[in-house]
């Protein structure tokens, strides 16, 4: 069995994992604030008591940042406290079994791959919408990493030159429109202007008015909402077609806690996708589903991940593909 | 051996390829105007000719459009005689050897990576430039084609999404300002608001000058010359910098036709790349290197995919891979 671990910026979700089915046979969660050290302790201490319930093979680690694959955090706005430390080691030498680090959406990506969304597609890109935007791609049937494991920072990509400044001090990039923040930015915008009451009343004031409020009013079938939405599924659809464009991927994977809002947010997006590519009229249209494991993608991702690492010790450090390690 | 064949809008250029060194032996060149048939006819002849210096086993036809793995085009600007014209079959019954066919890029790439800038490199990106944008990929090792074999429109990709109308009817796509026609552009607006006197000297009037105009100018040091190339650079590294954060590219080869202006151009965009990456001070430098094949590089990556597809002919339908047919 592996233990897949997802680490984000404030909690770190542990699974016991049946690397031969997928099968999740255990679970535990601990804080991921502290030092690094602090959270190697909290993680040890998960696989510790997940050990109680059968021996642990390997521990797969998804973080929020970009790792390179000796385990070292390079870049992390969200886990600033683990700059420059090497996760993947320290773990290892406390809990005596190989330890595998890769980018937290990266091993959500695998997962949806191989349980989930993903399953029959060899060109996909798993899109989660949050606070901010992650993307992984299987490509030709096999998980990209990258040169260096940093693969997948589209949510950067700029599509916008001219635009406003994000918090990573660039104009225009697409989670800047797109991700949930993004939603309830555009939530605030309608209300403060006198397009979206609704709102004004779930929230109190304009100020306070969140992604959340956007999604309980569409769910009510109130226009404002309707509206602000479809907004925001075409900012979704741009930053996509520029996928779809450099990648030609046959289906995308919407996850991330936005995908909670479930089918109006797969159809909003699918309904602006095809304005959004050159040629569309004579492209095969690209699918476009809901993500299937919700939170537990990324520590299930992670696990399986470990548990490739261990099938294929011969190493000839190529990513996993997916026919390979299928389980069942 | 293998002919390759690169159908550009308005020629087609054959060459004589030996598929175990990737040397070539003969060159032939006809026109690429008129129908499909015309077009049929007119590489016919050129293979007819090449076939008196030796055996030809398989031909490999690179196209500037989007083409399905049968080999029917799709979608071409350039080549709009041949919109849905089943290019690979009818070509294969007459010459009665394999036809491979496969976007132009997509083969430059693929040369580039055996034979040219692309070696050593498991991670790379050719960008070319020229009248449009050119881009296609070896990721971990292997020839993107994605799901149809259409990958590498990254031209298409929407950069700035409230800039100016391109002729796809897109606002704001890379190619719009990035490009040979950009860069022209470029100069003529300078030289029409008294910023490029050198320009208007060359051309006769603002309204005259070309991107050949300017790189003429910057050869010669003219410090306004250096001034329009920079921005143009500058615009280079923004879409450059989205596919190195989607992809994790470690290098990027620059090719087309303003890649003779060398070295200003690698150095101009290589400069403005780590301005356009968050947490460039985290990653490993992308290396920018000039393509080496020039003018043959689409032939010749044409021949080398149709020689792979002769050497894997289990055809497990998956992309190229480098160690595998790398020639010597």
């Amino acid at each position: 069995m592996i233990v897949g671990i997802d680490v984000g910026g404030t909690n770190a979700r542990a699974l016991l994992v049946d690397s031969a089915t997928g099968g999740v046979l255990g679970r535990r969660r601990s804080s991921s604030a502290g030092d690094g050290q602090a959270l190697v302790r909290g993680i040890v201490g998960m696989v510790d008591e997940l050990r109680v319930e059968g021996t642990v093979d390997a521990v797969g680690l998804g973080i929020a940042g970009l790792t390179d694959r000796t385990g070292t955090l390079f870049y992390s706005p969200n886990l600033p406290n683990l700059l420059g430390f090497s996760i993947g080691s320290e773990l290892e030498g406390v809990v005596g079994v190989p330890v595998t680090v890769v980018n937290d959406a990266t091993a959500a990506t695998w997962a949806e791959a191989l349980l989930g969304a993903g399953r029959g597609s060899d060109h996909f890109g798993l899109v989660t919408l949050g606070t901010g935007i992650g993307t992984g791609f299987v490509l030709d049937g096999r998980l990209l990493e990258g040169a260096h494991g940093f693969a997948g920072e589209a949510g950067h990509t700029v599509v916008d030159a001219h635009g406003p400044t994000h918090i990573t001090g660039q104009q225009g990039p697409w989670e800047y429109f797109a991700s949930g923040s993004a939603l309830g930015r555009m939530g605030r915008e309608a209300a403060g202007t006198g397009r979206f009451d609704r709102a004004l009343e779930l929230a109190g004031s304009a100020d306070d008015v969140t992604g959340h409020h956007v999604a309980a009013a569409l769910a009510e079938g109130d226009a404002d909402a309707a509206s602000v939405f479809d907004g925001f599924c075409r900012e979704v659809a741009r930053g996509v077609a520029n996928l779809v464009l450099i990648l030609d991927l046959g289906r995308i994977v919407i996850g991330g806690g936005l995908a909670d809002i479930g089918e109006s947010l797969r159809a909003g997006i699918d309904g602006h996708l095809g304005d959004r590519l050159p040629g569309a009229e004579y492209r095969p249209a690209v699918e476009v589903r809901l993500a299937e494991l919700g939170d537990d993608a990324g520590a299930l991702g992670a696990a399986l991940l470990a548990a490739a690492g261990r099938a294929d010790p011969a190493g000839d450090e190529r990513s996993p593909h997916v026919p390979r390690f299928a389980p069942g």
